[in-house]
């Protein structure tokens, strides 16, 4: 029997997984910050890897979710926000190197909808989005049970799709993006705005004020916090209308942060999406859903990505 | 040595080629209107195969490009706008009793990228997108060197997606669709109201004032013409550019009546793109240019989905 071994990398916490291949329960997890004073990253990470290494089974191989555009085909991390000096980081030949197993890398987001495909809410689904909205939003997809990476694996971007083109600056450089109208800092943005016009809200006096808290105050009967998951569902929505026309899934579903927020967000994104489907038949056996991984989703994806690129041949 | 029928059924126009297997240039070619008194469209379908039946090889087999959608699954007419009665039209099982070859049929605009990707301007491109623009917007996708389907096969429909949320009605029952905004019939509409807003033209006595006279008043340097090209181009720029952050391609390719108009399409095309691209990256080696098939474009498309259905084996 063979083991896997899964990373995330987060911009602010490494966590790694050894998973034996007859379980998708790891062997052991650790988690530590993604910088410190004494060593880079790289170096963090190396260490991190050599700790869950796993004793009693051989390694089959590695798999690595990185934050920000990363090139799976060639194994280089394009840019990972937070992590400075990050460019151009071939980290598959590092990692190579430096544990002499095959390692593979992937973005993150792109990874969960591989790992809610494989081992989470997207099962059976050959035509599968998956949506996660959290700080950012961001995406994958999957068509005919495989993973799509485009031409230098950058697909997938659905949080920088236009939405409104005149709408408000995106964190890219670009305006009205999904990103920019929807994520958890564009829901705290707004109802920020709105308390600063005067509107009577809960929310009013809350520190940290941030997407968490405008989620709580709305599972409460806040009207503000309310209206802001609703405005953002609504902008997803629409963008869901346009993904349901240009890949007919069967499947989406949503994670990140902000999904925890259930039906308050949910319930007005499916009734948007409905009202902007050209035609009834794509939503005909069509499920949109939460995600069942949480903060483990990048650690799943790239698991659900080890055991593809590696199917256990023993070393 | 086989050979393969392919059929591209239109609202107006049917047509059918004869191809043998060693060439993309067909034995023979017919075309009839779709319509008249005296048989019904599937009648005169099956007439006009039988016209261009070969007599020298075998067939083996039929590919059919219909308009609107189409199950490809099941070989099944959704609907063909300008042909009552097509609803939910089993055509493929149709035709199968009555030549007693495999058939297989697809819609239209899908078949065209299929047809430009293995015959066209896409040769060689594993990612690419083609849209193609006359009275309506339609389109398809090649991932991985395959053509994007979707569950149902409706994947594809570039012409619905939003491009401007609150924008005018779309034939679909939609707004702001892309169809809605960039069409050769938008381009008319936005034509027309620009004249009765009293805006000076070479194009007010034109009749009839479609898309066609617009894009020749353009190339004459007549500036609502040249206005009216470079706001649809702006159009379908935005969704490009969305295009690009969700499939990677190498290739985006525009065909239909109205990429007729050249560089006074492509150019304020390419620019609104570029400027909408979250990353320079997504342009690298990426190619946006006019379809080699006008229109052909759904014949060489069957033919495409024919030799790629049904490669060669003797009866």
């Amino acid at each position: 029997m063979n083991s896997h071994i899964a990373v995330d990398i987060g911009g602010t916490q490494l966590r790694a997984a050894a998973f034996s291949e007859d379980s998708s329960k790891p062997a052991r997890v650790i988690r530590i910050p993604t910088r410190d004073e004494s060593s880079s990253p790289l170096e963090r990470l190396q260490a991190l890897i050599q700790q869950i290494w796993p004793t009693d089974q051989p390694v089959a191989g590695i798999a690595v979710a990185t934050p920000g555009p990363t090139d799976p085909y060639r194994g280089i991390v394009v840019e990972a926000p937070n992590i400075p000096g990050w460019v151009d980081l071939p980290l598959r030949s590092h990692l190579e190197e430096h544990f002499q197993v095959p390692v593979a890398v992937g973005n993150d987001a792109n990874l969960a909808a591989l790992g809610e495909w494989k081992f989470g809410a997207g099962i059976g689904h050959a035509h599968m989005i998956y949506v996660t909205i959290s700080t950012g939003i961001g995406g994958g997809i999957i068509i005919d049970n495989r993973l799509l990476l485009g031409a230098q694996g950058l697909a997938g971007e659905i949080g920088h799709v236009t939405v409104i083109p005149d709408g408000p600056p995106c964190g890219c450089g670009g305006y009205g993006h999904l990103e920019a109208l929807a994520s958890g800092t564009a829901i705290t943005r707004w109802v920020k705005e709105q308390l600063q016009n005067g509107i009577q809200s809960s929310l009013e006096n809350v520190k940290p004020l941030n997407a968490k808290a405008v989620s709580e105050a709305a599972q409460k009967g806040d009207w503000l916090g309310i209206a802001a998951l609703s405005r953002a569902a609504n902008y997803v929505g629409i963008a869901l209308a346009n993904l349901l026309h240009i890949f007919n899934p069967t499947a989406i579903i949503i994670g990140g942060g902000v999904s925890r927020s259930g039906p308050l967000l949910l319930t007005p994104m499916f009734s948007t999406m409905q009202s902007h489907v050209m035609n009834p038949r794509y939503l005909e056996n069509l499920v949109l859903q939460e995600a069942k991984f949480g903060d483990d989703a990048g650690l799943m994806g790239a698991l659900a990505l080890a055991r593809t690129s590696f199917p256990g041949q023993p070393r």
